[in-house]
């Protein structure tokens, strides 16, 4: 599929994450106005909520973008998410008769604050990437237990904290938090001194659930994707998660890109998963190519620094698709909800550079990276992470933007008037 | 305290659940009509949202009722938690001058269908029994290794799925999900063979928290207190739990009683923690007796059978209490929210007729039970577990009522067509 034109002429060229082949929706507000709905075309945004009052786009009798989030239109199911589809593909194709009379819909994105552009209702965390998990269990275990037995059959993952995902920008403050070193007896309440950054893709449920799903049913309940930075503290997480899985290293925050891809959008760049050594039980055989083939890539700036890229991978990759992670999700008969975010771990490739997290660039600390005149094993304070990821075309890009935080110094000692 | 009398006589009675010493807090619906808060009182339910509209309850200038949950009640916080205590012990107390105000107020208990008290945001379960977790431990690791590390230094807890949260009542159909038995080398997907329950309390939080906060900041926080079973698939969990910890094995469904016990009812029950073989770090110390004197009953009935009480215990027994657990939460700087709810973890007393759930009462299934003329090591199809749990007062008792659920049978196949 070749690069479909704008009247937004920035959006045409090869190179500009947001063609009018992409379309991603996300909420903004300008000044001190309300947060609402927009999709990105070229260097603009089209506010959706001002060309559905305006009659421009008009999909159900009932207003679909009074809320500032996508949730609403989400839980219409895909049929309505066609009909958008179409509906602003033609309004901002070339030639589009309706371009007068959007204009006084068009925001700059230069002049847009971005906004979460869901409510989370539930937010899970997934280990779906085979290079990472032998990294991790390697480091943890050697290379001959590094994967866990169930791994290569099903997609594990443990439920992580909705309240905690915050929209790229957000700063980061350092936790605290509960840890033992290996040189002490007993554990410590401190300022995290390992706190890392973790690549991945987010998939977003658009549509319920309220029984298991077979893998197609799965892949057809998801409404798109963003870059999503699963923040780790691993000193925390290495005392807490023997025997019931990460907890509070981490909470502290996961950040997702502005902008949600649809899987419309991504349709032209499905991949299959790789060959297995064990075949899927039934519930979750592949049902066609079930990932994409996304350039990722991720950057560190220090503090008064020079961005530097630290890691380029991408997401076909994975050894499990957003679909066969939502289909083992549900296979119990846990209800999935309009709003649920599947992160799907932490995307590693093979080699050295194409990893997702510094625990394994740096080899838990063990082998620092150079980042410009110093060296890095984990995150420092007035750090810059930025996750980037695009889709290649022919003729033009689908764009996810950026996924980027600083990390704020630690807060001071948040128990001291209870110190005995 | 000695029993508060009120005109509702039925709650006078020194074994009733609801005295006016009580007033716990619900939603309930009659007939047709919508679901509304309504608190109760003997054998009756005050309908919250008449009593408002009828001017007899009038904390804020805007409506508190109108919704069928308590969070926005909840979300006011604890100055306001007090003036409606305050305001229901004067409305509801004997010599009332609004007796006859609040007759058409007034729903007979017998007549009303009970909802999900609240909207969960976040469900978070905890594992803070020693004794449960000792017997946990032994049975898969032997008694010198029966407690984790980290155990006896913080709460130790993992996210669960707020979706899967039903109201006592509601039936719990048998799980399919991916099991590994040890005479097989790979894995099936089948029903759940080793169902089971988890006796617990769970903590509901009113107030939000952005960052850490102190144990008694985090016990200012709880609103009130449910029954809470957490309905699990031992054979599920077992397969999948190394290393990311519980998830589809604990995610079919964890049940709540419907009437929310609030803090203040309980405050003459208020008991110190055990002993501790390590002094807890700053941010966990308790602040004052923090458990609560409740004893704990189950009972199991068979279908056709009569019912069989096979555990009691007392929420007393408990190492942290859920302020110490809410604090831990908050402490990598995770935001807690309205509606969330915690659980205890399965409360086990010492002796082996005092465990909260049928993996430790069946010893793994070694040592079934006998249960009328039947045996049972997990439950089976038909029967009925029923949670039960009073405070006992000087004559008179703060009780929750019940937390009960049927199980059904597992569904067909729900992947038969896509077998290949």
């Amino acid at each position: 599929m070749p690069l479909k034109t704008s009247w937004v002429t920035s959006a045409n060229s090869a190179d500009h994450p947001f063609p009018l082949n992409n379309l991603p929706y996300g909420v903004f507000s300008q000044g001190d106005d309300d947060p609402r709905c927009g999709v990105a075309i070229g260097d603009m945004i089209l506010d959706l909520r001002a060309a559905e009052e305006n009659g421009l786009v008009v999909l159900m009798e009932e207003p679909l973008f009074e809320a500032p989030y996508w949730n609403d239109l989400m839980e219409q199911g895909p049929a309505v998410w066609t009909a958008l589809r179409n509906r602003l593909t033609d309004l901002l194709g070339e030639g589009s008769p309706a371009q007068a009379a959007l204009h006084a819909c068009m925001v700059p994105q230069s002049d847009a604050q971005m906004h979460m552009p869901i409510v989370v209702s539930e937010y899970t965390d997934f280990y779906a990437s085979r290079n990472h998990a032998f990294n991790v269990g390697t480091m943890f275990r050697g290379p001959d237990n590094a994967l866990p037995p169930n791994w290569l059959h099903m997609p594990i993952g443990y439920n992580g904290r909705a309240s905690s995902v915050v929209v790229s920008g957000t700063d980061i403050r350092r936790p605290w938090g509960q840890v033992k070193s290996p040189k002490h007896d007993l554990p410590a309440f401190q300022p995290s001194r390992r706190f890392d950054f973790e690549l991945e893709m987010g998939a977003i449920v658009g549509t319920p659930s309220e029984g298991p799903v077979t893998v197609q049913q799965a892949d057809d309940m998801i409404f798109g994707y963003v870059l999503l930075n699963d923040w780790s503290a691993r000193d925390i997480q290495g005392w807490e998660y023997v025997p019931l899985g990460p907890f509070q290293g981490k909470a502290t925050a996961t950040s997702i890109s502005p902008w949600i891809v649809t899987k419309a959008a991504l349709e032209p760049f499905r991949t299959d998963t790789p060959p297995r050594e064990f075949a899927l039980l039934d519930h979750l055989k592949d049902c066609g190519p079930m990932l994409y083939d996304i350039d990722l890539t991720v950057t560190l700036t220090p503090a008064g620094g020079a961005a530097q890229q630290i890691s380029r991978t991408n997401y076909a990759t994975m050894y499990y698709s957003a679909a066969q992670q939502l289909a083992h999700h549900a296979s119990s008969g846990c209800p999935m909800t309009p709003g649920d975010l599947l992160g799907s771990g932490t995307v590693s490739g093979t080699e050295p550079d194409s990893r997702g997290s510094m625990l394994e660039l740096s080899w838990g600390g063990q082998e620092p990276m150079q980042i410009g005149e110093a060296t890095r094993s984990f995150l420092e304070d007035g750090d810059r992470l930025t996750l980037s990821g695009a889709a290649q075309g022919d003729g033009y890009s689908i764009g996810f933007g950026r996924c980027t935080g600083v990390i704020l110094p630690a807060q001071p000692d948040p128990f001291a008037e209870t110190k005995g």
